[in-house]
């Protein structure tokens, strides 16, 4: 299988592209430049080329890349025909956003079960969405056959939860509490630690003050 | 300054290390090894052992490290002792859950102001955050100097909202929308794209399924 030489760099900008080109083609545009598309992802144009390199040759030289060659491209490389069911624990404030959201935007992937321990929410439909006891977590996941869960219990209940998804089979889990989470290795776990992204951001600016202050 | 030879890799992995020491000493936790280290942020120990070289020496061969002194040391560089104001613009689903987490964690960053169009919240308080008019924008930051900001309007409204944002001087700005803004090249723009993360996820599974499907 050639995928399995794909850098996970790479992997991680395949979204990034996949939207780019289906915002192309609801727009109506039909071809994109190298250049047109590197300002349009914001990713160099070096890197563009070493990414599609890997994924087989994407465009014509001189010509540029087809529109609709690459969202059919990506759509399938990304599984987009296929719609994959996720489940998410803990129904708070960060929780209810997310079923709201609901990712929307993506055709594939939909969160299709809620799971708390707050007996007032157990039992009501949440932006359209079940939500039930966290003690069914393993008969919901299996019945509804689902292997990916989104984490958004409050930190000190992270590991527990954690364990919980484990035992009831999950192979992925997107976390999004600041808890490093121990899990068997044949679980992919990914973060998304907003405080994190935030602090990150500021160091970046201060750093890019403190350089110009430098300059003066 | 020897900051500036930082790669940015190693900046976004400084709020993991400071994180998790202070979880240790919240702990009582006083020296950790190298291995635990690793372990307890799931980063290898041939990548911390070349971040931390970057920061200066921080560990003493065969003891490992002080755990006090370390949560000192990334606190000073994190700027932990300096309070940075936030603000957020778009307050839906979304944005209420920031305003909801604000940060809490992170002793550093608040989100002080809250801006919408919407004139049935302006005016209000949410989650202890006060909501103004996007026409106040500029008003308010130069007001509270506030130059970061965090962008959870809608799609369509994110690049007229980045103007804005622009306009208003802001110096750096946490993108939630899915779509790539185009401000001036002096304003850092991070995205946080929740649905890449999940479709990323996911992909990687299919990936490892595939992978393990022709090993049998």
């Amino acid at each position: 299988m050639t995928k399995t030489t794909v850098p996970n760099a790479t992997i991680k900008r395949l979204p990034i592209y996949y939207r780019y080109f289906q915002f192309l083609k609801d727009e109506g545009t039909q071809k994109v430049s190298s250049g047109e598309l590197s300002e349009g992802v914001k990713i160099d144009s070096a890197t563009i080329r070493r990414d599609f390199s890997y994924l087989g040759a994407l465009g014509k030289r001189g010509y540029g890349y087809d529109v609709d060659e690459l969202v059919a491209f990506f759509k399938k490389l990304l599984n987009q025909d296929k719609r994959t069911n996720v489940a998410l624990v803990g129904v708070g404030n960060l929780g209810n956003a997310l079923l709201n959201y609901n990712f929307a935007r993506t055709n594939n992937v939909r969160i299709a079960a809620a799971f708390d321990i707050d007996q007032s929410i157990v039992g009501t439909v949440k932006s359209g969405v079940p939500v039930y006891d966290v003690s069914e977590l393993k008969e919901q996941l299996d019945l509804q056959q689902i292997d990916v869960c989104i984490l958004t219990v409050s930190s000190n209940a992270a590991q527990v939860t954690a364990n919980l998804l484990a035992d009831a089979g999950v192979k992925g889990i997107l976390n999004f509490t600041p808890v490093i989470i121990n899990v068997p290795n044949n679980i992919r776990v990914h973060y998304v630690d907003l405080a994190n992204e935030l602090q990150t951001l500021i160091f970046f600016l201060d750093r890019d003050k403190s350089l110009n202050e430098d300059e003066e």
